[in-house]
């Protein structure tokens, strides 16, 4: 079966008929298309993509999947007046993505009898799990991260600003061909407190802790790793926060397999951060999903159901951040297999000193 | 007055009460805040601005304006319960971009006295017109992409690949201190054909038309200019596209003022390219507002109605692509004045070989 195929066998348990799919990751996902203006209708008997006259060309070479592609006018719901089914028609839409004005404007355009429905989510299901062509996609994103951490270690960061740092390493994951999943995360000393740390215009000093966040685009797909590194000889409260970290990132890697829920996967990281005294200073969840997007369904956090499932890819990546003291995050991305799971990132997370 | 002034002054002509601001951009005109979750409320003598506790000490550093800075969960409508005027409130709501769910919610969350009111648009439109310290930003941008195009044309073209060319110049870029505006267009010999080209690993040849189009975000606001070179002696053919896209930009350029319509000023333009037999190859509109965003209004285009007014910065830009010969592209950005205009990007326009 196709994705659009196993979207499509979705519908009937919603009491749907058809699905608009206008988020733009979505109908690459469906359809392959990579452009910027285009959106896609399917059901048990239907294929619809439709974009504008620009992107024609490229529609044509990248639409596949049994789409039919037709070209509207720019403003892409009024090709939508005609082609629907007769008789009454429940249409699905991504009520998480469509802005309340362009829902407006859909009703005006369609015929009284195709109801819209809010069905958001139905095509992110299907993509949280991962078919082998992804899951080489991120492997090939997860080994370019590999290099590039090897590029920074290589190269030292003692006395380089945290900006430099992520400027030059984002440059070189583009010399060899990917780019970077999201802005790049260097933060050093006390700054490491931050768990979303914008990178500074200072040098990263001598005996402290420095996080380095950062992931590649490959084929559309991302990576996403994390690495904490001694920049010399560390005082011991920041060594006990390094080790305590890096053991509730083993301890949630170890945890991920199919059937867990989110949240029990969480857990079993955020123990250990308890356990040493840090549960405070751990205010995030444990991980997420990714894939065409650095942040997708499942997610490992607290509040979160979901059982694992294999074909499931997800960060591990607890943190502590103690504020004017400094923080550490380490961060693996795993896939769920069908009896355990495996570990794409390869740099180790026992990584020690990098001056 | 302040931004927000300004914007609550026009809320009485909207018969609104209130005005729900939830679009990040306008968020951070407004307030001044960059993170990634918060939210402004705003009216004659409201200021209310939400964020999680993760942005709590980023919010004190950068939430100005006279506004109240409150902690509410990350999902910040549940903040939302209480803090409202006694009796019934219409509360506009930025429609253009609120997902139809997102409304839902909001819905669940406030006293049912308060009525949900469409007004999407209301914050850009007062963002149109830039204050001296913006255009001051907008204006660095600029240089500082003219001061890429010098290091470019210092370094030559000719034998390097479109992709090597777009990644270095972004490289330095950010070595200056900027960011992208956003992703950097290299397009050589036919694939200059296409307006929005992907950069590839072709090398640019002698002897035909190369379009560079680059941005840099400085505080926030960015730059937007084109050139087109000759990468050596050119075809006839060519040669006629180039120097009628110069010609071109340089009649749109003349015609900015206050006043004239953003028709009308495309008109001007076209009318040139037109004259030259490529009305058909000319496929989009002749530029658009430039601000925090790259694409804000107002719109300069067959469409648009907006007269322009001072402190309005707009890239005039027209394109001549020819499928399976080639294309250019000339854009300048351009400050309206109180009697005309001011071109902020300083390369030449009339910018001949570069091999």
């Amino acid at each position: 079966m196709s994705r659009a195929d196993r979207v499509a066998a979705r519908l009937a348990g919603h009491d749907l008929d058809l699905l608009l799919v206008t988020d733009l990751v979505n109908v690459r996902y469906l359809t392959g298309y990579t452009g910027t203006n285009g959106l896609a209708i399917l059901g048990a008997q239907t294929r619809r993509f439709l974009t504008d006259f620009r992107y024609t060309e490229q529609a044509e070479a990248q639409v596949t999947a049994g789409f039919d592609r037709e070209t509207a006018p720019r403003e892409l719901r009024l090709g939508l007046a005609d082609g629907w089914p007769s008789g009454p028609v429940r249409l699905g839409f991504e009520d998480d993505h469509l802005p309340v004005r362009a829902l407006a404007a859909l009703r005006e355009t369609l015929p009284g009898r195709v109801e819209l429905v809010p069905a958001g989510g139905l095509v992110e299901a299907e993509r949280a799990i991962k078919e082998p062509e992804e899951i080489a996609a991120i492997r090939a994103a997860a080994a370019l991260t590999d290099e590039i951490y090897g590029w920074v270690a290589g190269r030292g960061v003692v006395g380089r600003t945290e900006r430099e740092l992520a400027i030059t390493l984002e440059h070189e994951m583009r010399l060899r061909g990917a780019e970077p999943a999201f802005a790049s995360i260097v933060a050093s000393g006390e700054h490491g407190a931050q768990p979303h740390a914008v990178p500074r215009d200072v040098p990263v000093a001598r005996g402290v802790l420095v996080t380095v966040d950062i992931g590649a685009r490959v084929d559309g797909y991302c990576s996403d790793c994390t690495r904490t590194w001694a920049t010399g000889p560390l005082p011991d409260e920041l060594a006990a926060i390094h080790a305590v970290v890096v053991a509730a990132e083993a301890a949630g890697v170890a945890a991920v397999r199919p059937g867990p829920t989110g949240r029990e996967v969480d857990a079993v990281a955020r123990d250990v951060v308890e356990a040493a005294g840090h549960g405070e200073h751990f205010g995030h969840g444990l991980g997420h999903g990714v894939g065409l997007e650095i942040h997708e369904a499942p997610r490992l956090a607290q509040t979160d159901e979901t059982p694992l499932a294999a074909g499931h890819v997800v960060t591990v990546e607890p943190g502590v951040y103690v504020p004017g003291v400094g923080g550490a995050r380490v961060e693996d991305l795993v896939l769920v297999t069908a009896d355990g799971h495996e570990v794409l990132s390869g740099t180790t997370r026992e990584h020690g000193v990098l001056a």
